[in-house]
C-alpha cells in the first residue's frame, strides 16, 4: 500500500500551477499517492488533459486561505479551505500526511486543529533543514518560527522530537544537539538560554552552546532556539547568501570575464544547489500528532516533490511520537518511542 | 589641538603587534594623537627602533585582560590592566576616546566603570556597522551583544542614541529606524518585540518591523534588537558569508577555470572588501558617558586605523549624549542634544 500524501494545491506564491505539477511528478516518481486538495476548476488547467493521472486524486475544497490571512481566524472560518481539508484528510485516515506551501501560521493552526498535539508536548516547533557547507548533509534548526516565546522546558521536548526526526531525515544514529546562543562557553545566553541549557544538558547527544556562525556548519545535527530567534536567523542566512551571490555574479558580469562568465555561473549554481530552498525539501512541524511538512512560500514543483519525499519518509519511519513524554521529564529523560498513529486503517 | 585616542595595545588576537602598528599608522594618517596603553616591554619591539614616533605616547600598564577572562571580575581585580587604564585615561581627561579590540565584555565593563552611564540610559548597547550590499554605505545594528535581556523601553533609548550616532557615522540627516522581528507586519514578534514596537513608533524615523533578510540591505539605517538576537544575527551573517565565499573559491580552484582563477579571486576580494570586518571600523558602545569604540577580536592594523577614525569622528561630532532622556519619555520623545562631556580640559 502506497502512502497517501494530502497536498494543499492552493497554498504558496506559485499555486496552483507549481503545486499541481509537483504533485503529479511526486505521484509518478516517489511511489506515493497524492490527494490534491483545492478548487477543481483551478486545478484542472494544470492537470494533463485536465484529468488527474494515476496516483493522483482531487479532493474538492471551495475556499482558499491567503498568505496574509490571520492564521487562527482563517482556519476557524474557512472550514472548506484546501488547508483545513488537508488536515482533516489526515485526521480522518484518508491521508497519511499533509504538505503545504501556503500561509505557515495557518498550516500550523490547521494541523494542530486537525491532528491535535502529541500528549506531553506543550507547543509545536518547526524543524527546518539547513544545508551544511561543503558536505552532503544537513542539520535541523528548531524552532524556525512556530513558538516565539517558549518556556525553557519546551526546548527539551523539541530536542527529543528533533533527535528522532534527525535519525530519519539525516540518517544519523545518534544526533548531536546544540543550543544556539551568543557564546560557546557554558553560562552564556539570555534568561531563556541560561534556564534551558542545564535542562538540555540531560538530553542525549548534548554538545553545549553553538553560535550563529555554527549554522550551516558541521556543529550539531539539531540546533535548538526559540521561534523568534530561529526565524530571524533563517532569514538572515537567506539575505546574506543572496547578497553575496549577487556580488559574485556582478563580478562575473564584468567585461573582463565575459569568456568564462556563463560556464562559471552554471558551475556555481550547480555547486550551490544544495543551498537553495527548493532542494531542502520542507520543514517538519514537530509536536502535532501526524506528519505535516511545510514547504517554503515560493515553492516550485521540485520543492513540492522534495517536500512530499520528506513526508513519505516520515510516514515510512513512523515519525509521530505518540507516547507521552514522561511527566517528570528532568532527570528521567529517555528517548521517546515511535509508532504509527491514526493511519492504520486507510481506505487504500 | 588633535584629539587623543587611548588604544588598548594588549587587547585582541593579534595584539600587541597589529594594534601597535595600527596606532602608529593612525597617528601618521589621521591627525590624532595615540596613547598606546600596555606593557612597555611588550610594545617596544613593535615600535620603529623601539621608540614611540611623533604623535604616539606609551602609557604603561602592567596587567593584561585575556579574551577569556570573566569581564566584571577582570576589570575589578586587574586595576593596572591596559583596558582599565584606557578607560581611566578618558575619565581623567587625558584622552578623548578609547579603542579596544580585546575581550568585549571587559571593554564594556571598563568603559562603564571608568566613564559611567549617560543619565537616563538604563543599559549600554553596541552599535555595529553592517555594510549594505551594492551600496557605498552602512547600517547600524543595535545591540550587537551588550544587553541580552533588555526591557522594551530600553530599545527606545538605544534608538535615540543610535540615530544621533548614525548622523555622524552614516552621514544621514534623518536616519530611519526599524525593529528586527519575525515579520514585517505590525503585531509580529515575541513578547519583547510586541511591547517595544508601539514605543518605538513614537521615535522619529520609525519605519516599522524589518526581517533578518533586511540586514545588509537598504532597509533601515538603524536596526534595533536585543543583544542576544543581535549577536546571533551578526555571527550568522559572518558564517553564511564565509561559507559561501569558500564555495565560490572552491569552484574557482577547479582546473577548468585555472586561467582566470587568480584574476577573479582578486577582483572578488576587492568587490567584497566592504564586507570584511577590518573595513567597517569598529562598533560604538552606546550609553556610556564617553567615546568607546570596540574593534573585532581579530583586528589587523588596518582595522585599528579604521576604529581610531571612528573614534576621532565621534569626538569631533560630540557623540556623547549628556543630557538626560526625559523621564516620561513616551509621547514626549525628542531628539536628545549632543555636547562634549568631560573632555574639555585636556593636557594637550
Amino acid at each position: 500500500m502506497k502512502p497517501v500524501i494530502a497536498l494543499d494545491a492552493m497554498g504558496g506564491d506559485r499555486a496552483p500551477a507549481e503545486i499541481v505539477a509537483g504533485g503529479v511528478r511526486a505521484a509518478a516518481e516517489l511511489d506515493v499517492n497524492i490527494l490534491l486538495v483545492g478548487r477543481p476548476d483551478a486545478l484542472a488547467p494544470h492537470l494533463p488533459n485536465g484529468v488527474a493521472p494515476p496516483g493522483v486524486e482531487v479532493l474538492a475544497a471551495s475556499e482558499v486561505i491567503a498568505m496574509d490571512d490571520e492564521p487562527a481566524t482563517a482556519v476557524r472560518t474557512k472550514k472548506d479551505s484546501s488547508l483545513v481539508r488537508c488536515a482533516r484528510a489526515v485526521k480522518e485516515g484518508r491521508a497519511h500526511a499533509m504538505v503545504g506551501a501556503g500561509n505557515t501560521g495557518a498550516t500550523m493552526a490547521a494541523a494542530l486543529l486537525g491532528m491535535g498535539r502529541i500528549r506531553g508536548v506543550h507547543r509545536p516547533a518547526i524543524a527546518v533543514p539547513l544545508p551544511v557547507f561543503g558536505m552532503d548533509r544537513a542539520q535541523l534548526l528548531i524552532d524556525g518560527g512556530a513558538t516565539v516565546d517558549p518556556q525553557p522546558g519546551w526546548l527539551v521536548e523539541w530536542a527529543m522530537l528533533g533527535r528522532e526526526y534527525a535519525r530519519v531525515r539525516l540518517g544519523v544514529a545518534e544526533p548531536t544537539v546544540g543550543l544556539l546562543s551568543n557564546g560557546e562557553e557554558p553560562g552564556k545566553g539570555d534568561a531563556l538560554r541560561k534556564a534551558a541549557a542545564p535542562l538540555l544538558s540531560e538530553v542525549k547527544g548534548w554538545v553545549g552552546n553553538v553560535e550563529g556562525r555554527d549554522l550551516l556548519r558541521q556543529s550539531a545535527d539539531v540546533i535548538l532556539t526559540d521561534g523568534f530567534t530561529g526565524n530571524v536567523a533563517l532569514k538572515t542566512v537567506e539575505g546574506a547568501l543572496a547578497g553575496l551571490a549577487g556580488l559574485v555574479f556582478g563580478v562575473l558580469d564584468e567585461p573582463a570575464f565575459a569568456s568564462v562568465a556563463d560556464a562559471l555561473k552554471l558551475r556555481m549554481l550547480e555547486a550551490a544547489a544544495p543551498l537553495l530552498p527548493d532542494s531542502t525539501g520542507g520543514a517538519l512541524l514537530l509536536g502535532v500528532n501526524g506528519v505535516c511538512v511545510i514547504s517554503h512560500g515560493a515553492s516550485s514543483a521540485t520543492a513540492i516533490v522534495n517536500a512530499v519525499r520528506v513526508a513519505r519518509d516520515c510516514v515510512a519511519a513512523g515519525v509521530i511520537v505518540s507516547r507521552a513524554l514522561p511527566p517528570a521529564m528532568l532527570g528521567t529523560i529517555e528517548m521517546v518511542s515511535l509508532s504509527f498513529t491514526g493511519v492504520a486503517s486507510l481506505p487504500r
